[in-house]
């Protein structure tokens, strides 16, 4: 299939500059002024548009088994969604329960992926430890494509991960050239905290977020980073949430360390203020982990955007319908964990940065796109418009408008975190692998469409660390 | 008895001025110019000296069994030691076994202590947890003067406190008003390292200062802070030896949160490469944990102590002779973790901290004696020269010197950290409930002469924590 | 006279006691409990209530010619004011005109407060400089008691101090051992912005917080405080009012420098909107410089009192009522700069401190009261209750309640920034140099009792810097 | 001309990778693998070599005029000694004299350059002001591709810019879409303390470095910083030299301001030893402004980089021979401040921040040439390797190695600040407008060759700040 963008603005983490691309058999063919349309190409006019990398949305859980349900937005209808929303790729992630197999996890979660309808790759969480652990993660690199380990620091009695756990997980992912990245909340406290506060008689959505204060966060972000400072390896912190965790964040960054921070749409615009709704199914529906913070947080940030002490953006999209949020009518503890927003990070995070005034559309694309392909060893194939790049695009119109809700997005859920929001600045149409996907409102996602990203080992978040490991070889335990 | 020091300075945390000093009985009975001596009185000319409260030390451990001997300073020689270098007080801990009964340990070093030359009280450290360790918390707090409770975050497979302890502990130490304390460095890194070094072929005390790292420590200390911040007690982290622990203490006192630190005499003045030392026994002699830094630390823990960030010194002291240390001589981890210093304390941060500019004679009684006393409740009868304040001085001479060295100190241990050094400003004289007890030279240490001093619940560190607690009382979790 | 304050809680900067004060002859004759009264003693019931230093306020503008006008209150109302809110100390400002000799000014200054009815003391301000100036310094310093120098970074064309004068003016103060002391704003940047936004058509009150943001205070700020830092001086920056300022407090503190920050009572608990009441009065009343911040900023000066960043709290009490704000009604920049405050500053205090559980008892006298005696000499005569100190004492009850108002208040001014604003915990009475001035609603105050206060040079703050410049003095110019 | 760069590997800023690289005509034609040579192609095999863009030097100051002498080194010996040392383009400074008209000083300038062999830029000073200055300001960024202007804030009574200058000249790069630089040294104090110093009788270059502690750089960088935010401008500020205006640079950036801090090579590697040098010559020859510093500087200077909060680097070059240095023999405020670096810079950086592992090869990249581009407005004409861009390229050998001397350089100065250190990883080859110029050893740079770049205004750096102007437009004064 042959298609020529024509007129249009090309937006990269890099440049701007006004170019015609032109993609052929789902890749990058020419990026050029004035280009001829080959035969049989599909021309579209960007004029007065922008043309930008599709995004990609490091942090996805479809059809997720959790808290006694399971997430009601599959890979398939879930990509489906992110399509619609200018998002061309996901990483999702594998889970294996205590106990069980990563191998055998691993290839239930590639089955369930199968009928995905764009590109998606996976982390594997590591929720415990024994030698078949340690062995399958290097099979798992090796053979499989994984550069990427999640660790949840809270869930206890479920999938926490205990010190000991971090130390010797993070070790292998430093032998293995893999990143390791974490769930930053300490879940001994949250435990604590919602013991407490059900003693209290407080068992609705309000105290969600008082079981999990910031300093809760701050503390699980500051210990992973120290731990990966001390024993060598980069570390990502999954959806940073407040100023506590960020100001880890920047404090190690500022001392030379490779710390990467991700950062959920939900998080920049939506305030803490939810969880005292009357109304139970509101406040319900806006319950995951961390939870939404008070004003101050959503500043910090996006000065940690600004700053670039936060790299890439991302949306948890865990999706649960009023029914299975009901499971935690009468505890709050028991609420399925879990939003959407896969279909509107893009457009939100355009409203609110560009608009604003608060990015630029460079730094756009690079928190939406770029920076996740980089970290995670997937650029230039992904993030990129470059000649040779996937045919991965966006047609973005700054002036388009949309109104979100649960009523017309393509998301296999009830609920919308951004009710009733107006965005200016949408995606027109979206590419992927060379195809039109979205075209104008028109979601052409195809099931079964997207393929398994193998991400090699060592991506560039390594370079330094393996060039000092190198030479400081006799004193590198003592860096 | 009766003793007036006339014609000195009186020097407080709060004010310097001229001041004759009169103690009968073992209380400061007046303070004026001008004094007349009661009959039978033994006076004492203070002119050109300072007269100051006597030191404190919150941190020894005088005979503590530990990693397989027992510290050769027992309570008499350990706390006449001091007093020859003007510390007129102790705090030293029990150290319970894990699963062993607090009251028994607390008895027990109750029995050891009782040879004491000077006053004495002790912290109780929390090993393991269960309901009778919650139910003997309340004991010592209600009924033996205990105000604070030690956690020691390293020592993996012996005394290391985990998350889980902690989050107990210091919720207890709240509904008591104790104050919980902790050593600061993470057991499972520590460990881990160790093993990673042994494995290298590292077995010198070289190795020591390689397997804990300021990282490791100020992790352990930002989760201390974050834990208490969460749960609404103060903390105070003992031996603050490095910037990353500083940094996080700096950080929650900006907050706004009770938080303190102590810094030990030798991590202001002694740097890492006494590691390096080619004589084992001298590299050994010096191994003691947190280990000794590199200078920018030092740099980093003086203006701590400048900004308030720390409020108080220690020593920390625990004394191994050489032919202790040799137990690990295979095998740096099994080297007996400890140095002497309580001799030393005061002149040295005088000569370092006085003599330099860097404090001033104010704050050097606040550091060495008073805020202690204030943290741990002891003030005004402990740190302040005060009517009715017990008579525990020191007459200090500004020009004295003197060249430290295990040859001439009073410490039961052959080995001095300090050796070498010369020092200008000493104690030239010390007075322990209102009797000479250093005369310029001359030890009149009386054993057995020392009272355990009982500390009540709720010090002014809860002052706030209190009052906000009922101002917030709906809210409180939430803080 | 002789006054006997008998039941009460005597609480201190340092500690809180349950102790009767006998006050004879305007002193602290004796502290303790159950004394006798002397034959003729006054007594008063003070059980349930605290027992206080008096309140300093370091900040204020009696009848200051200023901006075509003068300021309404005289030395006499508003010490009497001061009295009535438990406020027996003020320091007020000499503030020459540029080319007016320093010793005019402050006669002309010394004349109009003898009618004072509390004691007094004067900072002299540096608004232009030549050799007069410099010997003027030296005159003041050895002659008349003046320990600090005032320095305004602002008022462009009128009384804005360069950096050359600052630096010529810290310089001096070294040699002498005065504070210097700052109004920290950019007054370029201040000047620009008020042309600026006149220009744009903007003439009313809402246009003074647009021309002064915080970046203006914070940039002064930093550069006062690293010219002292460089000279080797210690610097007061005066109504610290944002984060920005706040910051570099902070920054430089916890490198060891001498720097103290004032906070103004207004600046806690009002916000910038103020500034956008349609009422042109209402809005006018509140322009003072710098002017009231946006939320975030009082959060910011709460932490800095809590954590010791910012040590003395003030009102600048400058009056002009609404007939006097007029003179700007076309041109906010020519509206009179001031609020008045000193009645209502310890209430406000400590029902924004106190009963939130933000600062301790302690805190707040120290924050009200010892603290600025201590910073410019005059303790212990001043800001303690200690035998022998004078007498000035406020018997503060925690349970009454007053609203304020302009209706109500003692000020001469037609306006209140706290209006209608209810407060718990007020002073009850008051104590002045051992006389009743304030007796449960009844005021008494006598004009000209109060007395000039003297402040000998090198105050406590200069302690540290004289030992290190004696010590270090061959390399004391690169400190 | 035709050149085949065959077998290297690219490595940009934002990639590496194995790749072909063919200029033709001065332009980089194509990039790829196993491209064929075109006729009469020039071939190099560059196997074992990266092939990286150009270094962009964005200070040097070429035979520039100052302190009583000319700088040694012209704008032809200059640029060929870049080209010999992988730097392909720099950027001068105009310089105008206090009353001189910009434009003439401008066309000087021009005139002067005219030898140089490789491409150029120039900033342009505000050393005054006034109208004619505000008009050739906008001549120079309209008609003569000028997008920067530069203040010094330091040199009183010669080219020092006060404040009222700096609000003035930056408000109107505001309008004209420039970018503001500064010198940021304060002044006043630089000058107080050179005739303190001088008074002592401290008069060799010993005296350079205590005349300009770190606090003089730290406070005029955060002055400028603040009158950049406050009006809305971007920022760069020239040769960060200390812990003291990095710390106001992260403080800025963590803000969102758009601040952008320079570094040198000097500074990052040489400390303030080499000033108490005996030999007057040898310590002469290192005063420059900002001086060298103490090691901790170079460790916070190295973390700047990596954390991103310093993205350039440069020299400074200005060259003085030992014969002009020796103007200020008997008074080191007299001895040309400058020194010499632009062959040496890259060599130096490569060797310090990749042998270490600090930096990674795209961070060299970044920080020695595309930084720059982006900044000044250059990208992707200069410091990218991209089709169509200009051919400068330079051919890095990793294992090459060179041992830096006056005897051997081909800088026009009898003296070596990096004198004697043997660097690993040297420039192979440079090509500057698709021709060698610099060919293992054999310089051919040609007089004349270069050409003057013009840099169109408002760069990327004003992107976020004009989109956030048109959004904010009403109250865009108060950002």
């Amino acid at each position: 299939m042959t298609i020529l963008i024509r007129g249009g603005t090309v937006v990269t983490h890099d440049e701007t500059y006004r170019a015609d691309v032109l993609c052929i058999d789902g890749k990058i063919q020419a990026i050029g002024t004035d280009l001829d349309a080959p035969a049989g190409a599909e021309v579209i006019d960007a004029g007065g548009q922008y043309v930008m990398p599709g995004g990609i949305d490091p942090h996805t859980h479809m059809q997720l088994p959790f808290m006694g349900t399971v997430a009601s937005e599959d890979f398939y209808t879930g990509t489906a969604a992110g399509l619609a929303g200018g998002t061309t790729s996901i990483i999702d992630f594998v889970i294996p329960s205590p106990g069980q197999s990563l191998m055998e996890a691993f290839k239930t979660w590639r089955g369930w992926a199968e009928k995905a309808a764009s590109d998606y790759a996976f982390h594997v969480a590591i929720t415990w430890w024994d030698n078949s652990v340690r062995e399958d993660m290097g099979t798992l690199v090796r053979e499989h494509g994984v550069n990427s380990f999640k660790h949840f620091m809270a869930y206890k009695n479920a999938i926490m991960a205990t010190d000991d756990i971090l130390v010797a997980s993070f070790s292998r992912c430093l032998e293995l050239g893999a990143v390791p990245t974490v769930h930053a909340e300490n879940g001994e406290l949250v435990y604590h905290l919602q013991q407490q506060i059900l003693a209290k008689g407080i068992t609705g959505p309000e105290g969600h977020p008082l079981s999990r204060p910031p300093q809760v966060e701050g503390e699980a972000a500051g210990r992973a980073i120290r731990m990966a400072g001390t024993l060598g390896t980069p570390i990502y912190v999954v959806h940073v949430s407040c100023k506590d965790a960020l100001d880890e964040i920047t404090y190690a960054r500022q001392q030379g360390q490779a710390v990467y921070g991700e950062c959920l749409a939900g998080h920049l615009v939506i305030d803490d203020s939810v969880y005292r709704n009357k109304d139970w199914d509101q406040a319900a529906g806006y319950v995951m982990s961390p939870p939404f913070r008070s004003q101050e947080h959503q500043v910090a940030l996006w000065k940690g955007l600004q700053s670039g002490n936060l790299q890439t953006t991302a949306t948890d999209h865990c999706c649960f319908c009023a029914e299975q949020k009901a499971l935690g009518k009468e505890d709050f503890t028991k609420i399925p964990n879990g939003t959407a927003g896969i279909e509107d990070r893009m457009a939100v995070i355009w409203d609110e940065g560009i608009n604003s005034g608060r990015l630029s559309m460079q730094e756009f694309v690079a928190l939406t796109s770029t920076n996740t392909a980089k970290i995670f060893n997937m650029y230039p194939r992904k993030g990129a418009i470059k000649e040779g790049a996937d045919a991965d695009l966006v047609v973005w119109d700054p002036n388009g408008t949309r109104t979100i809700s649960a009523e017309t997005h393509h998301q296999n859920i009830d609920f919308n975190i951004f009710e009733g929001k107006t965005v200016r600045g949408i995606p027109r149409h979206t590419v992927s692998q060379g195809k039109w996907v979205w075209r104008d409102g028109d979601l052409r996602a195809e099931q079964g469409a997207g393929r398994y990203l193998e991400r090699p080992a060592y991506p560039g978040v390594y370079d330094v660390l393996k060039r000092r490991a190198e030479h400081n070889a006799p004193t590198a335990v003592e860096r």
